[in-house]
């Protein structure tokens, strides 16, 4: 069986599950704390970033966006209609920039700040020390979500799916992503009925089931969090 | 013909400029300066980002990733051996793992810092104001680029070019970034040996010569900067 690194409260993690998932890919899961820094993780991945899914022959393959190429080349490919990146080259950029978009512009905006203050602080606290959430960043983090949910919103609203005709990498990275703030409480899904109905569409896949049992100790979710008619 | 908004002293541009060369892909190049937050600029790509390559039917592909991803489908499948991407999916996220490593890791603890605080803010001051250079941020990133040559001389002692047997995108990448720094003089090549050799085959295929010729106006390139031999 292969194994994932990863956090419940990363993005790239959870949009690694999702695709598993959706790949019907059998995977052994590890929970790592990056900042513990472990020799053996940093053997595995230099870097010291999540997730690591440890593929076929133990081969380390590092990185959300990589590993879902990965997966891509090696099971997608076969997939016909349930492929998750589209045939033409021009779709398959179109997909790929709102992964980027999700996993790189609006984690650096929004969601590693909230995770950060809210949870990796909370666990060190527990664990090693840590220090107390910094609300400067957490009310910044929080101002640059209704940019967000109001791209989402648009592209929900004009297309079936977010990248096309048909679920693909980029729900799968946008739903990794709001999926993380859902938890923690802070999308107001009354502003987004278009990205509402797309969020529940998502919530609803198999693939996404395991991401709704999970928990972080010391903070429950939101009580709409698990539901898939809220 | 293909169009691409790039800055001389953005990694990412670099790197799809390399690619462009290495697959005889002719391109019009334009300059963007990202501060301007030029509105027909932010039509093509709302994340306000470079690169962007104006592809065919004016098919605007965004991020130097997944440019590169493209030009893969479109120009390097048909290339056999100078292809830049090698065919086994595991040697294929090896090599996407170290592109991701020079255009994220080692951009956002080097390249960028020393880019803004050097290049850009001299443009800008020119142009709309800007600030004097952060002496805190300089020595910051300054300290990280020994971690990072070590790497790469790592790489380079004991592999034939950076990700395998093969010039591939891990070269472009790498030499992309390490040629911003090296025009800034960041770089102390008596360091590093077989770092000194691989950039020095690298810097004289032809795909790299327009870098060669690439000029800041206020801020000429150290001496050997254009030196094939150096």
């Amino acid at each position: 069986m292969l194994t994932l690194f990863h956090h419940p409260m990363s993005s790239g993690s959870r949009y690694t599950r999702l695709i598993l998932g959706e790949y019907d890919v059998e995977v052994e899961l590890i929970e790592e704390r990056l900042w513990h820094r472990r020799p053996e993780f940093i053997a595995l991945n230099p870097a010291c970033t999540l997730p690591v899914l440890l593929a076929e022959n133990d081969l380390p393959v590092i990185g959300a966006t990589i590993i879902a190429e990965y997966l891509d080349e090696t099971r997608g490919a076969l997939k016909r209609s349930r492929r998750l990146l589209p045939e033409s080259p021009a779709e398959r950029a179109e997909v790929r920039r709102l992964v980027e978009w999700f996993l790189v512009k609006f984690e650096n905006e929004v969601t590693r700040h909230l995770a950060r203050e809210r949870v990796f602080k909370l666990q060190m606290a527990a664990d090693m020390g840590g220090s107390s959430p910094d609300s400067t960043a957490i009310r910044a983090a929080r101002n640059n979500i209704r940019q967000h949910m109001k791209y989402v919103e648009w592209l929900a609203a004009t297309r079936d799916w977010l990248g096309g005709y048909h679920p693909s990498y980029a729900d799968m990275a946008a739903a990794a992503s709001i999926s993380i703030l859902d938890y923690l409480g802070e999308i107001d899904w009354n502003e987004w009925r278009a990205g509402r109905d797309w969020y529940s569409r998502i919530k609803s896949r198999p693939s996404f089931r395991p991401l709704l049992t999970d928990r972080i100790r010391g903070l429950a979710p939101v009580a709409h969090y698990g539901d898939l008619d809220f």
